[in-house]
């Protein structure tokens, strides 16, 4: 996948190793993969030829061009992603929310009084309608009960523990393996481009951090979620750091700039989000000067993934879908844009 | 600075750059810069030879020594700094609050109820012990004055260009060029052997980004520091970020290893102060398992620089000296460690 094209004085070595001007120009072309020469790789593989590909491609071209019109140095090409819908699947919910239940069913024994108290007993007896009628004040009961109160290491390890074991309801896959092979692709293309790689997530930033290292590459300092408060106290004389209640961070919608900023402290210059809770991470990327490309994954693949977008309860997309147009955001068809859709089995 | 000594199998190309190993063995000689060969260079030029760089030197060899009992990754190569008197001086006072103070007298113009509004009537005035026995209140109307109800980017210039012009009351010399050259070198070293560098300072997280990278090569992403609120919002069409008054990290003490985990996620294995301020910093770094170095920075050297510890207002530093013996805390000694203190003008 690395492929050392041409080296232009003043470029980074990492600017080189992809080639990215020659498969800007493959993609205006058409080609697809497997039509180009056998000393060219593909750095996107399971993307069609098409309109995302070639701006995908294009972009990254101008942006590593030394000396050209849009280069951006290295430093400054940061590059945010949405993870629930842009990294890994969503539906049927949130996986974080197959988290919180199954939690909440391994320390069951340890809380007797939760056969009796809601939203815990119908949780428990698997009535998810009825958790869901008990509205916000009953999901945060069930967040508190399992992201709050232990240690951050007790958290990290009961997350490694959970997504080394649980499976998706309905496609059986480890929840691991819903992540999307183009989007790996995509962030592994950038990086050898001098890109530095970052979520920007509405899910919790410690639930996240344990597993995206090694599943994206992209290291805990690198992930923006929304966060919870952490207190620093001594234990039997150790120090530890205690997860409380406090809302640090809601990093959905107008929150994502401000995580943004908050833990990067400079603009992205590519944004890719899903839904429209995305909208004004988009927005903030896009307005910033020089080159800059915010795109959409689109969810309109019901065959290999799922459709969905106005409508739907989790990950809605209307608003984004309206606007890509004018503002000039990319959107990425699932269905046209992919050869394939889920990352093979690791 | 970089010398390419040897190429264990299975190490990265940064960890070679440097050569830790033969730098320690060195050290332990007792060696100063200049007797070492011609062949290899000293990557820490102004530190004397003595237990503090012997300790240092020791330490890198150790966690990059490939197959070696405490080698380290290079993902897991976190290292943090606290900034104010570590990084560079904080005499008379932290250099913030001169910010504080130019940035009123730039305002007054636009701000003609200062003349008779406490604190600003004082500080106009130039009586700042006035201010001080205003307390927090007023310092905190200061602050809100200066450092709220504009937007980030506004911030950032005023910042920048605040850091490009004003001058040390007693040195005369620019703030950026009041920074150790000791510690450059030892930033520098630190990355050249994989090592990823973060400030965790109490001052102001958008104080620092804005010359951070420039003066220490350490990027917005990887300072961290004590955080006010930003709120999203459209101004003409244009999406801005507005800073509020809102605490969001009280980066000092206890809220060190708070900030840590919030924007890093991952406990250091190395970490520098030099006030009591940074005593939880180096405590949650030492707790942790494996290699560890923790070290403050000891200003007893009234010549060069400044003496002060246990009585100061500013940096106080007296737990951390009595804890320091029994924790295995380096102790570095800026009179008798380093060979020169301030980084050359540049």
């Amino acid at each position: 996948m690395k492929n050392k094209v041409f080296a232009p004085e003043g470029q980074t070595r990492r600017d080189c190793l992809i080639g990215a001007a020659a498969w800007a120009g493959l993609a205006g072309l058409g080609l697809r993969p497997g039509m180009a020469s056998a000393q060219a790789t593909d750095p996107l593989p399971s993307w069609n030829a098409g309109p995302a590909k070639a701006r995908i491609l294009a972009f990254v071209a101008a942006v590593t061009e030394s000396g050209g019109p849009d280069y951006v140095p290295p430093a400054e090409r940061i590059a945010v992603f949405d993870n629930d819908g842009t990294l890994w699947a969503e539906q049927p919910m949130y996986f974080q929310a197959f988290f919180v239940m199954d939690r909440i069913k391994a320390l069951a024994p340890k809380h007797p009084e939760w056969k009796t108290k809601q939203p815990f007993a119908s949780l428990l007896k698997g009535d998810l309608k009825a958790v869901a009628a008990g509205g916000e004040k009953g999901l945060l009961a069930l967040l508190a009960a399992t992201h709050t109160g232990m240690t951050s290491e007790e958290f990290e390890r009961s997350v490694s523990e959970w997504i080394a074991t649980a499976k998706h309801p309905t496609t059986g896959r480890p929840f691991t393996s819903m992540v999307y092979q183009p989007m790996l692709e995509l962030l592994s293309y950038l990086r050898g481009n001098g890109f530095k790689t970052f979520i920007v997530s509405g899910g919790g930033i410690d639930f996240m951090r344990p597993w995206a290292e090694k599943t994206y590459g992209i290291p805990p300092e690198q992930v923006v979620g929304s966060s919870l408060g952490l207190k620093y106290e001594l234990r039997d004389g150790k120090p530890v750091l205690i997860k409380t209640a406090q809302l640090v961070l809601n990093d959905d919608k107008e929150g994502k700039p401000v995580g943004i900023q908050r833990h990067i402290g400079r603009r992205p210059i590519m944004a890719f989000g899903n839904s429209d809770g995305d909208f004004q991470m988009l927005e903030w990327t896009s307005a910033g000067p020089g080159p800059r490309l915010s795109a959409i994954i689109h969810h309109d693949d019901g065959t290999r993934e799922y459709a969905y977008d106005r409508e739907s309860k989790v990950g809605r997309l209307a608003r984004g879908l309206d606007a890509a147009g004018a503002r000039g955001w990319t959107v990425v068809s699932m269905k046209s844009d992919w050869t394939q859709v889920f990352a093979p089995a690791r």
